[in-house]
């Protein structure tokens, strides 16, 4: 199987992914295309860092992932072809693969410049279509990377500034919102090895958030009554913020980047 | 073909539709994934009991059907695989599978107990990932019913209130809106063969919604001037209200569980 | 690979989409499927029309276009199988297929009759799942289209009405905005060819929206500062009015159907 993921901010209303989609399967028939999002912001490339770092992993291995949130298609900007932990991912070089960078293992950059493997005319405004789908269907039917273009050293890369949880000097945790899902959940940036490494107890932690403090942290949506607010471990391993069959953004009013603070109760 | 849908409340933002299938394709390449919906509102056990009743029978024999509408996820509520009419379905023990039970031929119900088969860690919050992804897909593999747990007698597995049109002493029917579809139409919960059964002629049906009476059963939406209302059997075989080019939802201010009567005009 | 395309204004919220999907599969279970959009607006003829016009081109020869935007549906309207430039396309004679019908090249029309390959009952609103989706399969299947119904001139195929741009005696050009995309990206039916024609030099075309003039076509978005607007040639080969890193539909508060003019400058 060639497995190939899509993260973009498109939208499913216009004939852009779709397009895409053609595009991959008139090069390799038996691609098979998964959607990750492509309800991205327009131009959200650290909410794509963030998402593609939670998702890549649950793929195959030697699945390429096709990141195509590119708000400075058409400038000078590079497209890269990484490989990392057995995964690849093409991506334009505008700080989408800060956190794939940082995972354990060796990196391998290539800098994608053969237009011998682009669609011609390569469009002022579509690179997806243009340069991305067809660079990731022809890995898929097993192009080596170095077909593509030179050799890139990672500390290159470009990178962005992601928000980042913290340990005090108090022994407290300060971390942030940095999204928020269908159901409201407030997913926060501050990983269940931190806390334990903070050394306060699950029982103990206390969480506050838009002034309100949360005790605990709990092992199901259920441990409160609904309506009530809780601190769980969620599916991206960090901390979130719910309501048992209600909505944490609306009970809190907030967003992404609110402050989470965790301390130790009594 | 192994063909697996799914039918969830996740919405398609976030990456959770995304890892479902990808945790299915690293199981079984081979197996063909089809949406039914990922716009269930959260929590909407009943609106994806209706939705499955009405989807699964156009679907090939032996599909496996993986439904994830569990706000219960994270409490000891089962999981359950059950086989009827040649179809086999993964789905919370929550009374999503109240209607399904009730159609004709046996059921046979297995409780999914055998983690062997589960995604390790199993988190508390993302059961569609851990466990109903890796069972849907190794049922497709030809894994056997009976590796994943005990049988449950069909008779224990839990049932929700479904509101049911009934037929009145007088000879006429009262039902509801169940669902609104994107085109505004108002879809009921009578079925045409209750309307045969109450002996009221198509052509003297008096419906009634919101104060206003409609009268027959039309052939077409075209039966009616554009910005008309009407009422035709829908795509599920029950009675709906429409709009010819408009949105009966609008038109009548109209949402489920909104009363519909059916009387004999004249 | 038989490939089916899906361009319909069901939206992804109800199961119709997923029920087309299914049907096909049941007939033809190596059927690969790829949706173009569903988020036509409900009985958007003319948006339908332009849409596959721009997307059709991308996707291997000899796939099979399915395009259910048919508020006729139940009527006697036709139902049409059109080859077309290698591709075939199954739609409602409503005039969908007109500007399809405009490309270079002979134009092959079948009327869909042959009931043989329907879904039975035929539903009398939902033709997607009763008629388009078994054609389209049996199409991909390698059925000829001669088995589905008698031919039909392409002359007496239905048309609508579509805005064009077109060339004034001045000189100018005056246009239309005929889609919005996801960004905000307001694209128009000015196509790039036409701008040479009028022998307007790029770098002197003066664009005018919404009482604004923007002087000059760009060549990438990061051609001005960001938060100001340009015209750039977009990906289906027309001009396109976009603020770079914003929203040109919010910037001059236009929809689809206003008014672009180009002149020359000085």
């Amino acid at each position: 199987m060639s497995l190939i993921s899509l993260l973009t901010d498109f939208g499913t209303d216009d004939e852009y992914v779709g397009v895409i989609k053609a595009v991959i399967l008139t090069i390799n028939p038996t691609a098979v295309i998964v959607d990750i999002s492509h309800r991205i912001e327009p131009q959200g490339v650290l909410q794509a860092a963030l998402m593609i770092r939670a998702a890549y992993r649950f793929f195959p291995k030697k699945s390429i992932h096709t990141i195509v949130v590119d708000p400075e298609v058409g400038s000078d900007r590079e497209i890269l072809i990484c490989e990392k932990a057995q995964h690849m991912f093409v991506a334009p070089d505008n700080g989408v693969l800060t956190l794939l960078l940082e995972q354990p293992g060796e990196s391998s950059i290539i800098r994608v410049q053969n237009s011998d493997y682009f669609l011609k005319p390569v469009s002022q405004t579509f690179h997806g279509r243009d340069i991305f789908a067809p660079v990731a269907a022809n890995l898929s039917k097993g192009a080596a990377m170095t077909e593509f273009g030179p050799a890139l050293d990672p500390r290159q890369v470009r990178r962005i500034d992601v928000p980042r949880a913290f340990l005090t000097k108090a022994g407290g945790i300060v971390g942030h919102v940095i999204a928020v899902d269908r159901f409201g959940n407030l997913i926060t940036n501050i990983e269940v090895d931190m806390l334990a490494q903070s050394g306060i107890p699950e029982k103990q932690a206390m969480t506050t958030i838009a002034g309100a403090a949360l005790k605990g942290i709990m092992s199901s949506y259920i441990s409160v009554k609904p309506g009530d607010p809780l601190v769980i471990t969620g599916s991206r391993g960090c901390l979130e913020i719910a309501v048992h069959k209600g909505s944490a953004r609306a009970r809190f009013d907030a967003a992404v980047g609110a402050v989470v603070q965790i301390g130790k109760d009594g």
